[in-house]
């Protein structure tokens, strides 16, 4: 019962960048008290001042900490681990956590080797972010077209993965999924750490700042995300590199199919990549 | 004189798809006399029901081709010459043609080679589409924020690069440019050409239907253009080879030394990528 969110009437968020600011917002909107940690004494202040959070502190508080039902880490992945056992005396018991990782198996047991017996983790991949940081751009609506995918492990109780999805259904998501934490790793390398990838490569590529006024939708499309931040990205892309290196080479030994087929003048080769390309593409927007 | 706007009439439209469909609204909302000819008799009966031109033809009719102060060729790249070859003894004395085909090199040089010599064949390009086609989609919005490039050769006048700059601004473009077919050929293989290889590769590397419910906005935005035409498609790429597979190259041996990087957790290396991806793409949006 200690897992209903109704029982939750304080949450801690660990971390108040735009994911972290953004979840209090949603949260306090709701109804919760909404605590915050983060190192940043302006993003607590403006937080506190804006009414994002109810409260907050620079410094892993003891009180904050006890006081909260749930914790939700939203820190840099190689800070979880760290952070919680160094703060989980602190714990409340029975206290759940959360995070908001973009990657999952190199995080998720480790933190589920060290917790505290009476707490529980379970990972939950929040799938919405914005090219811009930091509390001050954020905004609970980049939640409601985007996909929560709750990340259990063996470990993980049924009434957690309950509570998980229950979150990220009272955040505004549209739509919550559950996937094991190498189910996820090997879907986010795809969809998200590969293409990543690809945004930066045609950026950098090319000195194409003269091209420019002759970029189309097209181009424009495929780099939005290669304003990239670049103190997150090589840690999420090394975290997960056993994944993400399989996609690279599956997304490049395609595009070597593709050139062959264009330098040998194989039409009929090409037309069925595209039928099959465009087929796939329109199931997407069904 | 004879090439001002103002002095052509009527206007002649060989090819009555999305891009022919969308210069006809556009010029006969200003004012123009419209006419097309297209093998597609519905294209040119709903063409003509809707208002969209004044007169069509399934075949190519002597009259509607010798009134004709200028004709503007929407067929298919590898239909251009010939349909000239054949046709050209119909042309009014003087005509200026210009075209809407996304290369150059491979049909400019062949065309003006051929051509009347009372004729001029001044090259463009509307850098402007949808993922839909025909007639029925026609819609000269699309030019709004869209660049038109002009591609003259040493054969051209000054006078039909004004022509052709114009016809740009009244079609409503956003911008107008000028290129060598060379230029424009290397540009075009690299922003657009290059990012439908990616988008198709994207597609058909994975069997990916079962991740669309977990696809971000990223893998959205970097597929859209992956539901392809691929009647046209091959074609384009074949008929501009030499600068596709250059850029296909420069593309593939950069993600393959982002990959590397990866594989070595070369976390100073990345950064520095990241930022010179984040500092050129954000000067896109200036």
């Amino acid at each position: 019962m200690k897992m209903e969110w109704i029982n939750n009437h304080t949450v801690l968020i660990v971390g108040l960048g735009l994911i972290g600011g953004s979840y209090a917002m949603a949260l306090k909107r709701i109804g919760y008290h909404v605590t915050a940690i983060d190192i940043d004494s302006e993003a607590i202040k403006y937080a506190t001042d804006s009414g994002i959070i109810d409260k907050g502190s620079t410094s892993p508080d003891k009180d904050l900490i006890g006081n909260a039902d749930c914790i939700i880490m939203a820190l840099y992945p190689s800070k979880l681990v760290g952070w919680i056992s160094e703060n989980q005396s602190a714990f409340k018991e029975g206290v759940i956590i959360t995070d908001v990782t973009g990657i999952k198996s190199s995080v998720v047991y480790d933190i589920q080797k060290i917790l505290r017996p009476d707490a529980e983790f379970i990972a939950a991949h929040p799938m919405a972010g914005r090219e811009v940081y930091g509390v001050k751009n954020s905004d609970d609506k980049i939640f409601r077209d985007a996909n929560f995918i709750v990340v259990p492990t063996d470990r993980n109780s049924k009434e957690s993965v309950k509570w998980c999805e229950d979150l990220g259904r009272l955040l505004g998501f549209r739509r919550v999924s559950v996937l094991s934490p190498e189910e996820h790793d090997s879907m986010i390398a795809f969809v998200s750490q590969l293409t990543h990838c690809i945004a930066v490569s045609l950026m950098t590529c090319d000195d194409n700042e003269h091209l420019s006024e002759y970029t189309g939708d097209s181009f424009r499309d495929l780099t939005r995300i290669a304003n990239i931040n670049e103190n997150m990205w090589p840690e999420l892309f090394f975290m997960n590199k056993g994944p993400l290196l399989n996609r690279l080479d599956q997304f490049i030994d395609e595009i070597n199919v593709i050139k062959e087929m264009i330098a040998n003048e194989d039409d009929e080769g090409l037309k069925e990549k595209m039928r099959l390309s465009s087929k796939r593409r329109r199931n997407f927007d069904k």
